[in-house]
This record gives structure tokens, sequence and C-alpha cells, in this order.
């Protein structure tokens, strides 16, 4: 399609979307495999045409590689987890413990996603009142690399059980990125329209309906 | 489609959903023409598919349609405006004086968006570390709101020039209800494949790999 050829979507795109939407899940059993080469570099590119405040792309994506960085991250994901486990309520830390929650051992491809909170890019507009859009901002390229990824059946797990902190020094990122989350992408071990914690039932949804109000 | 079949996306769909991110756009100039009813809820319902942490589906929406609410929204909009414009450096301030930066005037429907920031659904897993995420479940599903309503040939722009504590009172939320974004929604004046702040100079868009790092 020629960029100024305006898209014409149509039903069935729509329809398609929606099934996107549906089954893009939050994977963390992963095939070792990995991506094709080229391939994370190119859903970054399409991460890329996320909305950001005032054009300000603030955004930075680490791809991480180093086999040592990497144990960081996990070691410290150990950590983090134990200490949610012994937050939890006293009757449901049996079921925490159970659950399967971040792909770090088997995923290929692991990415972490930071908000330059620094960016001079789109000279401060829109962020005046609101200067966590530059955070906003790298969630939703965050959120359009899952899209992506899924539409390619790569599938992605957002890990946020890790110490912020801890994270930006293991990957020695500079002071003014602001850590948004750790990514695993690789190959689903299956496809799934339901999320795992609600298949495991931890949790279950609600209808939209319940968190609509009229003003 | 029905929900346990396994979508097949193919490199049309693909080709379709990239020109989707291309296209996407944040909206400010609108058509007065009001959505068809029943459109809202519909897109609300979709957003609703977004990733949430633990499964909390913290986002709460809130439809505004008294115009007595509305008219509050918008001069709080004026008063953060005037205050953004009288820090723009000096030499950038005409240009931003002469900028459109959000479509409150003309935009027939107008939805708030909230993190709910005691929500207790999720049961606190995955936010022990990290509890904006929370806020950051209600990005994406702002976000995913964004993408729907595109494929269906409505406009969306994100509106982050306002007071969150200003909107808070104006919208009688509930005191953890935590202010993420307020977003016009309508029939767009014209498609355009290049944000306004490009086209309008204020900014300019960089290759994705100035923003990717390996570690």
């Amino acid at each position: 399609m020629n960029a100024s050829d305006k898209p014409d979507f149509d039903s069935d795109f729509r329809a398609r979307l929606h099934a996107l939407l549906a089954w893009r899940r939050d994977v963390r059993r992963f095939r070792r495999e990995a991506l094709p080469r080229g391939t994370i570099e190119r859903l970054i590119g399409l991460a890329h045409l996320a909305p950001s405040v005032g054009l300000s792309q603030p955004w930075r994506f680490v791809l991480v590689e180093s086999p040592a960085r990497r144990a960081l991250v996990r070691d410290n994901f150990t950590r983090a987890n134990a200490a949610a486990l012994a937050a939890q309520a006293p009757k449901r830390a049996r079921h925490y413990a159970g659950l399967k929650l971040a792909g770090l051992d088997a995923a290929p491809c692991q990415l972490a996603v930071f908000a330059d909170r620094a960016a001079r890019q789109g000279h401060g507009l829109g962020r005046h009142t609101m200067p966590q859009t530059l955070d906003y901002s790298a969630v939703m390229a965050a959120h359009t690399l899952w899209l992506a990824s899924r539409a390619e059946g790569i599938g992605m797990g957002w890990v946020s059980i890790l110490d912020p902190a801890a994270i930006c020094a293991a990957l020695d990122v500079p002071p003014d990125w602001h850590f948004i989350g750790y990514f695993c992408l690789g190959y689903a071990e299956a496809a799934d329209a339901v999320p795992e914690l609600e298949s495991a039932g931890w949790e279950e949804r609600r209808p939209a309906s319940a968190f609509l109000v009229r003003r």
C-alpha cells in the first residue's frame, strides 16, 4: 500500500483485528526456537509508530542479549517474586506459588523498554501538566509491539515482577531512562483465547459495562 | 469467528494492521456529526480486551455527556494551555500559540480514562514492585480504543494539557481513580498519514534505529 493512499478498513479487517485483541495473551511459556534474524528490529520499527506526547518518541528499547545480564534479570525476578509471594494473603499464597509468571527461562528474545524522561524531542508539548505522558507513550509502544508480534504468530509476555532500580543498573542505562517493563518474546508453546490467570482460577474477567460511568 | 478457533493472521491482515498503525493519528479537527448510537459502548468493549496487570482490569471509563462538565474541562484546557504557552522557550512561543492541540470544541464524544489504584481485582499480582502497572494497563486500554476506533473510520485525540486534579473534581470520580487522559472521538475532518505536529513543523520523527541499543 502506498503511504499516501488512505486505507480502507473493511468489516473483514475489523473482525480479524478484534480476533487479534481477543487472542493477544500474555505469554509465559515459550519454545526456545529463536526468532528469524531481523524480526525484532522490524517489530520495533512498528512499535515506533505508536502515539507519543508532542511527537516526543520517548521510548527506548534495550535488546538484552548478554547471558550475564539475562542472569541478573532472572535473579532479580526470583527475588522480587519471593517478596511478592510473601506479601500475598495467606490463603492465596499456595496458589500464587504455583503460577508461572514469567518466560525468562526460555524466551529467545528479551527486550527492556524505558521512557527517556529527559527527551528533548517534542519540546515539552503536551506534558507540562502531565509529564507522565512520556511514560505512557512508551507503554503504547510496548503495546504496539505486542499486537504486531501476535499478528506474526509471535508471543510476548510482560514481566513486571522486578525491581526497576536493579534492572536499570543491570542494563547500564542512562539515569533519565525510566524503566517501563521487561518483555519476553518468542513462539508460544500454545495459543489460547483465555488468559492464563483466568484458566488457573486466579482471577476472572468482569464485563466492560461494570467499568463505564456517565457524567 | 468462533472464540475457540485459533485465528490465522495472514500477510494481508498484517499489511492492513501496519496501515492502521501508520494512519492512526491524534485527531484534533472533528466534524460535529455524532457517532451512531451504541458505538462508544462497543468500542469500550474492545478496549476492555487490553492487557492488564494480574488481570486487574483497572481501567475506568467516564463518558462525559453533561454540557456543564464539558465546559469545565474546556476551561481547564484553556488555562493549562496558557500556562504551557508561557513555559515555552520564547523563540517557539508564537509557533506553539498557532497550533490546534485539542478537539474539545467539536468532538461529539468525550471520554475520560482513569486507573483505579485501589482495584482489588487481580489480588495485587504483578504490581508489588511496580504499582504503576495499574496506570499502564489503563493506558493500553486507551490505546486499544484508539486503534479499534480508527479501524471504523473514527478519529481519536488524546488531550493531556489538563490539570488532573481539576478534571477529577469536575467529573466527580472516586478518590482512588487516577486520571490517565481525556479523549475526544468523532469523525475527523480529514485523514492524514502525517502527524499534525510534523506537518506543522513543530517536530519531526526520528528513525526507530536511533532508539534501540543492545546490552
